[in-house]
């Protein structure tokens, strides 16, 4: 039996203000840290164990990954880093509040913002202090990997490169893998995995800080998938995600 | 100018309990976390930054890694662990309290087990729970490569190959490294760097979580090196790694 569990990071300062992130590189709150270390010791109490994880270049991620090695006695695996497993660029929306970009733009564009497939947010210009380009970690990316705005539909293509040359071959190998990544690039790795189609990812929301169990079979399709913990908390996690945009 | 910064592992449970570590994979005190924070602010304070730092697959090293990476803003850069950059494996000393050793043993044999190049403390048994072979971390290492004790003349021999086939490649192709590891680890490559003798390396002791820097030419052959930070704060913090035996 394969078993894959996905993480997303724990809640981040910007999670609690309400405002869209992306690559900016905000750290968890104290609240996410917790949500971090609690799901260390929730995958550790249902017995699983890793012996890679990856993760991506933002360190509300990354301090996720830590807590959670932390909890489950596995400081010493491997971790990788791929900017590949960041968030989804939100362009020129990326510091402003979610509501108040509501109140200006109107919930209906805002939700298409977010939630839609193939429509990217307003692009950044390359001079804007915002930039990757400008950020040493994606000194190794050429101009057209550098986003100046995407949507899910340019995250899934960035995302499954990794996916399919370094994640997928570590797993058949018999490697036990974690992921941490973020509300966007895990959805990009579950409309694929489970073949969403891009009308129904649309309604998909993955909470905070709690684990995502895959249980796949020898060609790494799902069997099963289901969230570790009370199952009535997480219901409650994933619907407050969905009102994050209300106005 | 080429930039290597050694870092040794801030003060762990066994430090503070004076006994002897090895790879038994003890945690960082209070204050061993504190050291390792600030020794991240004291290089960034220095003007160094990092684009891949090594550390060996013990926690008490990754975690001051984490902390001086934190410190710095430089969680994202990439992170390789291996068992070549652990402690000395101890032996059937690991365990043990330093001082009743040496009042067993006597300060002379405990010294010689401490300090000797090529004369290691006495051997585990493979049926012993401190056995290497019997911990997942070390999975991939042949029998002949799970010490069970080393001298130092052993920890050079096991550390160098990662040092010539990894971590000086890295270095040629401009990369500035951070390597966080143990005292004896980071010994073992002092002695080769600076050319030390068998002798004179008997003396030579590395205080914890202080950064050493090593100023290299092209050949990789240092031009000098230093201690970052108050400079009789680090004379003390030496003479006290020195008298850790006293009986």
């Amino acid at each position: 039996m394969i078993k894959l569990v996905l993480l997303r990071h724990g809640e981040s300062q910007w999670n609690l203000e309400n405002r869209f992130t992306g690559w900016h590189d905000i750290d968890l709150t104290d609240n996410g840290r917790l949500e971090a270390s609690n799901a260390g010791k929730t995958m550790k109490e249902a017995g699983l164990t890793f012996d890679i994880a990856y993760t991506s270049v933002l360190k509300r991620a990354i301090r996720t990954l830590w807590n959670a090695l932390d909890g489950m006695d596995l400081m010493w695996i491997p971790v990788m880093k791929s900017w590949r497993l960041n968030e989804r660029h939100y362009g020129a929306l990326q510091g402003l509040n979610k509501s108040e970009t509501s109140r200006k733009y109107g919930e209906e564009q805002v939700l298409v913002w977010r939630r839609s497939y193939d429509t990217p947010p307003p692009q950044l210009d390359r001079d804007d202090e915002r930039y990757p380009g400008l950020d040493r970690r994606y000194a190794d990316l050429g101009e057209t990997e550098l986003p100046l705005s995407e949507c899910l539909k340019d995250t899934v293509e960035r995302f499954l490169p990794i996916w399919h040359d370094t994640i997928a071959p570590e797993i058949r190998k018999g490697r036990r893998v974690l992921i941490v990544a973020h509300g966007n690039s895990l959805r990009a790795l579950v409309k694929y995995l489970d073949n969403i189609s891009e009308e129904d990812i649309v309604g998909l929301n993955i909470p905070t800080g709690i684990p995502l169990v895959y249980e796949l079979d020898d060609d790494l399709k799902p069997l099963k998938s289901y969230y570790l913990g009370d199952q009535e908390a997480i219901k409650q996690a994933v619907q407050a995600v969905a009102g994050q945009a209300k106005a």
